[in-house]
C-alpha cells in the first residue's frame, strides 16, 4: 500500500498553506497554540495505522467531541433522542439563536452548539458521571489511557459561556433542557477540552468506518444501522455552515473543531484525522480541509 | 369639572367588556387573580385625584415598572444610558431574541424585556440596593408608604426565568450585561412584582404629566427635556407590539403590564391608570385599552 | 413673532453641517443633485408663510409622498384600509422583505415601501387616474399649479424597480396586491418623483396641522379623527428605522424622503418643511433633522 | 437477481400507505391528479430496467427538473456557476425569501426555488432555446422521444408565479439575475411541467449512477468529478427541508418534486424513480419515501 508516502507528501504540501487562516482566539488557552502545525493519521479497519507530521501531538478536540457525545447518547436513548433534536442541516451560523427561537427550542441537529447541549443534557440525565464516561470511552476506543481533559481550557470556556448559556436557557424555557444549566455546561466544556492527537482520534472514531465495531477493542459501539445514520448526519451537518462545500470538495462524512482538528471516514476502509490550527471563516482548519481534499482526490475516495 | 361622572360611566361600561380576554396564566400567582375587575384613577397636575371601580385594589404592576426603572436610570446615567439600549420600536414580539442577536446585544428600547434587563443591570451597577431604591421611590411618588413587593410573585417569576435568563446571557456574550445574571433577574422580578393600585400608579407617574416634577412631593424627578423624551419613547414603544395601534386609537404615551394595568398621561393635565386583568393577544388589558380610548374620545385628549 | 429671524438663523447654522452626510446615489437622477443646499419653510394654521434658504427650489419629494398617498387612501377607504396594512412600527430597515414574509404579506405600516405599495395599489383600484389625482391634489393643497412630476426621476426609479417589484410580487402571492405590478410601480414612482419646494410642501401638508382642514383652500381633507390618527402614525413610523430617535430628539410627527426633504408639524400651530440633500445612515437628511431639532428646542415644540 | 419480486412487493405494500398525505393543490392542474397511484422503476448501470405499479404513467416532474437543469448548467458553466449559487443546505422552507435577503441575493443551493431560478437564468443566457434544449436532452437520456411538456400545467404555474417572481426580482435587485423575469419564469415552469414516467426518469438520471455516462446513449454527460459533486449536493440538499431525514432514513442522493416523484441513485449500481402523488408536510411523496427506505433496507444500500 502506498498510503504512507501519500501522507508524507500531503504533510509536506500542507505546510505550504500555513498563513492562510487564523488560530481560534476567543479564549486565551486556544489562542496560545502555535499556528504552524500539521498532522495526519489514518486508521484502517484492518487495524493498521499510518501517520505523518505532528500526528502524535495532543490538541483540543473541541466540537469533534459532539460526534462522540452523540454516539454515547444513541447507545442510551436510541431513536427516542430525535424527539429532542432534529436531523436537518442548520443553514445558519453554528451558534445562532434565531432558528432555536423559531423552532420552539428544538435544535436543528446534534452538531450545532444547541444540539450538542441537548445531547449532553440527555447524557447528564442518564449517567451519574457523564464526563468520566466519555473520557473512559475515548481512552478505550483510542487505546490510549493517557488521554486527558485540559481543565485550563474547560475553565476558560466556562468563563466565556454566555452565548451557550443563552441557548441552554432558551431551550429550558421551551421545556427541552432538563438539568441545571451550569452543570451541563461544565460537562459540555469538559468534552470539548479533551486533548487528543490525530492518532488518538483516527483510532477513536474507527468504529464509524467499521459498521459500528471498534477496531481497537472489537466492541460493537453502535448498531450497523445507527452507524450509517450517524455517518449520514455527519455528511449533511458535520462542518457547520460549510457542510455542503465539504461534501462537494471532499465527499466524506466528517466533523471539525475550532482546535483545528477534523475527523472523517470512508466506510469499510478507514477513519482519518487531520490537524492544523489555522481556521477559515467557517471555523474549519484550512490545511486540514485541503489535506482531506487531496487524500480524497489521490485515492478516489468520494462516495458518489 | 365633569371628570368624576365620566370615570363612573367608563367604569360601568368597561365591565360590559369582561370575558373578551384572558388573564395572564404563565405563573400561578398571576393566574389566580380574579378576572372581573376594573379600576380607573386620574391624578391631575394640580393635585386632584379622581377614581372609580376597583381603583384602590393593589395588583401586580409587572412591565409598568419598566417605565419607572428607566426614569431612575436616566437620573443616574443621563444620555450615557443610550449607548446600551436603543430608542426604536421593536417591531417584534416583546420577548424575541432574534433582533437581539442581529443587533449585537443592544436591545431596541428600554420597554422590551431585554431593554429593561439592561436598565436594571445599569441600576445594579450604581445602586447598592436597587430594589429598595425603586420601592422607596415609588412610595414617595405615590404618597403611600404601604406599597410592597409581592415576593410570592417575584419568586414564581424567578422560577420561570429561563427566557429572560437567555436574553441576559446573550447580552452578556456581547458585553452588554455587567452584573451576575441571577442577581439582576431577582431585582428585575422584584420590580415587576410591585403590588400597587390604580390610585398609587396614577399618583406615582404624575411627574411624567408635570414636566418631571412630582405632584405629590414637588420634587423634580427628571428634567423637563428628559421627561419629554421619556414620554416620546412611551408613545412609540410603550405597548409592546401594539404601540402603533394604541397611538392610533388612544393617542397618549402609555405603558402596560401583563397584570392588566396601563398607565398613560396627557402632558400638562393628568396621569391616568386603568386596571382590568383580562388581556388581548398582545398582552394588553382589553377593558383598560377600551377605557383609555373612551376617555381620550370623551375629553378630546389626542395629542395630534 | 420672531419666527423669521429664527428660520434665518437656522438656515445660516444648518449650512455648517454640510459634508456630514451623503447624497442618495442609487439612481443617477438623484445623485446629480448639488449637495450643499438647505431650505426651510413654515406654514402656520392662520395662513402665514415663513421661509429661508433654498426654500423655493423644487426637489424630489420621494417618500414624503407616502404620507399624502395615505391621506388620499383614507379619504376613499376609511378604516377598511387597515385590513391590508398595519399600524405598527416596522423595527427593520424600510425595504426588508423578511417581516413581509413572516407576516403573510401584510406590511407593518403605510410608510415603509411595502405599505406604500399597498396604498397605491388600493388607490389604483378606486381611481381611474391615480397619478393625476395625487398631482392635482398636491397642486390644490400647495396652491401651486406649476408642481410637476420629474419623469426622468420616475423612469430611472422604474429601471431600478426590482426590490420594490419583489415586494409587490410577494404581497400578490399572499393575495394582498390586486392590480398589475408594473402599473402600480409606475404610479408609485410617479408619486415619489413629484418635484416640490419646501414652501410647496409646508403648504401642502398644512391640513395635518389644522385638524384636517386645508389652510390654502379651506377644504376638509380628512376628518379631525383621521388627521389625529395619521399624525399618530407619522409620529411612531414616519422616519424609517429612526422614528424613535426622531420622536426623542424632535418630538413631532414627521415624514422624510431620500431626496433630503422632511415634513413635520405641530398640531394647531404650523406645518414645516426642511430640505438638504445629504443623508445619514438611515436615509434622513442630516441638516434637516438638525434644523427641526433646533426649531423644536427654540420654540419648545415638543408635544410631551 | 431478485429485484423484480422486491419491486412488486414494495408496490403492493406501498399502496397500503395511501391516504396518509395530501395531493399538491396549489394549482388546479396538479390537484386533479388521482391520489391513489404508485409506481417504481430501477435502471441499472448495465442497462437493465425493472419496474412495478404505475411506472409507465407520466406525471408532472416538477422540482426533479432542478437536478437536470443543474447538470445542463454545469456542462456549460463548470465551477463558474458557483459564483451565483451556493452549495449549502438551506435550513429553511424551500421558498423562503428571508435567507435570500440576508445573503445578498445568492441562493443557498441549486435545489431551492431561488437557486433553480438562477440556474435557469444562467441557461437562458447561454442557450438560444433553453426549454427545447432541456426537453431534447431528457428525451435522449430517457430514450423516449414522446416525452412532452404539459403546457396546461406550465401555464397554470405561470398564473400563480408571484412568489417565484418575488424571488427573481429580489435577486435582480442584487445583480444576480440577468434576463427578463417573466421569460426565465416561463422556461422554469416549462421544465417543471415535463410529464415523465418512473421509467423515463430512472433512465433519464442513470448518468448520475454511472459516473456521468448516460446508460442509454453512452454519452459522457458530466465528468466523473462533476457527477460526484452533483450527487453530494443532492445528498445534502435534494429533499427541501427534509434532506437530513432522508439521508438518515434512506441514505442515497435524491431529488423530489411536488408531483409526487422522487429520483434517487446508488453510485455504480442503479438509478431509481418512485411516484405517488400524496405528499407529507415537507412536500415529499409519502409512499415514495417509504418505498425508497424499504428498498434501501432490503438491499442494504446505504452509502455509509
Amino acid at each position: 500500500m502506498t498510503l504512507q508516502p501519500l501522507l508524507d507528501q500531503i504533510n509536506h504540501d500542507a505546510r505550504g498553506r500555513f498563513g492562510l487562516g487564523k488560530v481560534a482566539g476567543y479564549i486565551p488557552a486556544l489562542a496560545q497554540v502555535p499556528a504552524e502545525r500539521f498532522g495526519i493519521a489514518v486508521a484502517t479497519v484492518d487495524g493498521t495505522l499510518y501517520h505523518s507530521g505532528d500526528a502524535l501531538q495532543p490538541f483540543s478536540i473541541q466540537s469533534i467531541s459532539k460526534a462522540f457525545a452523540l454516539a454515547l447518547a444513541l447507545q442510551r436513548y436510541g431513536g427516542e433522542l430525535w424527539q429532542r433534536v432534529g436531523k436537518e442541516p442548520s443553514g445558519t451560523a453554528f451558534n445562532s439563536l434565531v432558528q432555536l427561537e423559531f423552532e420552539q427550542g428544538i435544535p436543528r441537529n446534534p452538531f450545532i452548539n444547541a444540539g450538542a447541549l441537548v445531547v449532553v443534557d440527555a447524557l447528564t440525565s442518564r449517567l451519574s458521571a457523564p464526563v468520566h464516561a466519555l473520557l473512559e470511552n475515548m481512552r478505550l476506543r483510542a487505546g490510549n489511557p493517557a488521554i486527558r481533559i485540559d481543565h485550563k481550557v474547560a475553565e476558560s470556556e466556562f468563563e466565556h459561556r454566555y452565548r451557550n448559556a443563552a441557548m441552554a436557557n432558551l431551550m429550558k424555557s421551551f421545556g427541552n433542557f432538563h438539568n441545571d444549566v451550569d452543570t451541563v455546561l461544565r460537562a459540555y466544556f469538559s468534552y470539548c477540552a479533551l486533548a487528543m492527537s490525530c492518532v488518538d482520534l483516527a483510532r477513536g472514531f474507527s468504529f464509524l468506518a467499521n459498521g459500528g465495531r471498534c477496531v481497537t477493542t472489537g466492541e460493537q459501539c453502535l448498531s450497523r444501522l445507527q452507524t450509517q445514520q450517524l455517518n449520514a448526519l455527519l455528511f449533511t451537518s458535520g462542518l457547520y455552515d460549510a457542510a455542503g462545500d465539504f461534501a462537494y470538495r471532499v465527499g466524506m462524512p466528517g466533523k471539525s473543531g475550532v482546535g483545528g482538528g477534523i475527523i472523517a471516514l470512508v466506510p469499510g476502509r478507514f477513519s482519518v484525522c487531520v490537524w492544523s490550527p489555522e481556521l477559515d471563516q467557517y471555523g474549519n482548519s484550512v490545511a486540514g480541509i485541503w489535506a482531506l481534499e487531496e487524500l480524497s482526490r489521490a485515492l478516489d475516495l468520494r462516495l458518489f
